[in-house]
């Protein structure tokens, strides 16, 4: 009697669900948390020009390490101390793949990105979720998480933190990286639409690793770059199990690109930030729970109907945004289509 | 006392060195098994054309499943039996992670691409080396590998297998399948320089996972694309700790561009064996002993210069080609660096 190939697999993955983001098309997409509008046309342009003229037939030797020391100088840290990879969820993975162990205790927040918890679990670590409600509001509870750390391998966060848009304030993070002993991984894909910087905590902590994205100030998500910045002793073992020229020749071309213009991403992170501003008030006058948020989305609460009946009654006019167990989030988008949701909202709750 | 970050990482990890391919630019690269010509300029055009109209600040959601299932319908296979990566690579990683817990055995040939048994160590894996070398020459030796296989996880070979070129038979292969009770990876990386298709073996065997990769005959190695065709019900246990958009969408389009156009790659194809076969000839004519190979290398051995001397010596004329332990390896480059290789070769070989 032969085996079933899936029997091979770690009993670990066999009980988990795919990551399954939303995939259906609708007018105005404010699902996904992504930039509202694309790179200018002339950088297009001229990148589009430069990809033509390169050798598509030749591995990307040394584009991955030329990228890494060009991020490492538009954030003034270490280029040893920075690795490249497609999305900053690639490195995650390769944090968890590197240290995670069967039985290891890593510690996320609840809620916070299901990919942490799913990645984690599939190694067969002990997942311990530290809740993030407190009372009616959403904030992270620095001793709890302080107390949960304790032999664990990993903390892994995201700040500011999806779905809930929660951010730790500089304060924070100095307790957060003081208290834990472990590896702290700090996923900062957001961090644009707050002005977060938590390089400062890497020279007093080398345990923290943070990760950082092209795919959403920086408005190249189909491109798929994303980095961790971490202490090179750090990423030098990981580096061992990376792949080589894991990143494509175009992707590296079009991060290089985008790094070296921290005006580009600036502008569209203050457009945003206004943007969200604007939506929150204009959600709270419709009497809607809106709670703070630091990223490019807004994570909401109101006790007229279900949640899952307004997300369906949104998608009826063109509107898709994301719902969640506790609530509904919305991306910032364009002020047409950040008008086009709150026309939406506004005749769904009368 | 603070524990150092790397501390946090998997012993099985700590003692590898990375994976390092030479980095040494030479006049005439034969080192890296690239294809000898780019794209065609006019698909090169209309696809940077195309490039530059995509929205590069959405996520490539649906680019990678619509990908699979054009590999899927090109090589005649079920859609939902094909995963596809940033190179063949990711998707032989993911096999390992998916599948590879510590202490678990995996039979690799020995010579055989470095990747293979790197990534498996790094996992914890007893990696067990069944020699390829009988005599002067190297064949699979089937029996063996089917008797290593017992208790094994998976049994993961290259054929036509780097750096030797060795390839398996249709009937070598069958026998192989099924004999073997594990997991069987068959990385077909070179497969189109010998026309070898192994899918067939998939109706058989549902253990049998294949990787093929845009990277040689397709010349798209900058793109960074491959893919695994495998069963599908172990594909989607691959699939849960796939990232989501793990390919970005430019790596999709050529991809997809490539995979409709079998013609172009036949040519290439084509006429790489038959600048293998010249190549071939002439070192035999020079007394050198020249391996046979199904791949777009060749593996050499000679008894007039040890071969790291030998190596150096090409590189001062130019030539970069990668030199073993067990012997030196040329990629088959256009015919002039072909012909630059082989006079470098007469030069140094009097």
């Amino acid at each position: 009697m032969s085996r079933s190939p899936e029997s091979f697999v770690r009993a670990s993955i066999r009980p988990l669900a795919a990551y399954g983001p939303p995939r259906d098309p609708a007018p105005v997409p404010l699902h996904l948390n992504e930039s509202p509008s694309d790179i200018p046309d002339d950088l297009k342009r001229e990148l589009s020009a430069r990809i033509e003229a390169m050798d598509w037939s030749k591995y990307p030797i040394t584009d991955g390490a030329r990228l890494a020391g060009e991020i490492a100088a538009a954030y003034g840290v270490d280029p040893a101390g920075v690795l490249v990879g497609n999305g900053s969820n690639e490195l995650l993975q390769l944090l968890l793949f590197a240290c995670v162990e069967p039985g290891d205790k890593v510690v996320v927040a609840s809620p916070s990105f299901s990919l942490y918890g799913l990645q984690a679990t599939a190694l067969g670590a002990n997942v311990v979720e530290v809740p993030l409600r407190a009372g009616g509001e959403y904030r992270f509870p620095v001793h709890d998480l302080i107390a949960a750390s304790r032999e664990a391998k990993l903390v892994l966060l995201g700040s500011p933190n999806n779905p809930t848009g929660t951010t730790l304030s500089p304060a924070e993070a100095e307790e957060l990286s003081s208290g834990v002993r472990c590896l702290l991984g700090i996923d900062e894909a957001y961090r644009d639409f707050c002005g977060q910087d938590f390089t400062p905590l890497l020279a007093k902590n080398p345990r923290v690793a943070l990760f950082r994205t092209f795919s959403k100030a920086f408005a190249a998500a189909a491109l798929r770059a994303g980095c961790m910045i971490g202490a090179p002793s750090l990423c030098a073992e990981l580096h061992k199990i990376q792949l080589p020229y894991n990143l494509s020749a175009v992707t590296c071309l079009v991060a290089s690109e985008l790094i070296k213009r921290p005006e580009l991403v600036a502008q569209r992170a203050a457009s945003v930030r206004d943007e969200r501003e604007r939506v929150a008030r204009a959600m709270r006058e419709l009497g809607i729970t809106v709670h703070p948020s630091g990223a490019n989305f807004l994570l909401f609460e109101q006790t007229r109907r279900p949640p899952k009946e307004l997300h369906a009654a949104l998608f009826r006019h063109g509107v898709l945004i994301r719902s969640y167990p506790i609530g509904l989030r919305v991306s910032i988008g364009s002020p047409a289509h950040n008008d086009a949701f709150l026309a939406a909202l506004k005749a769904e709750l009368p």
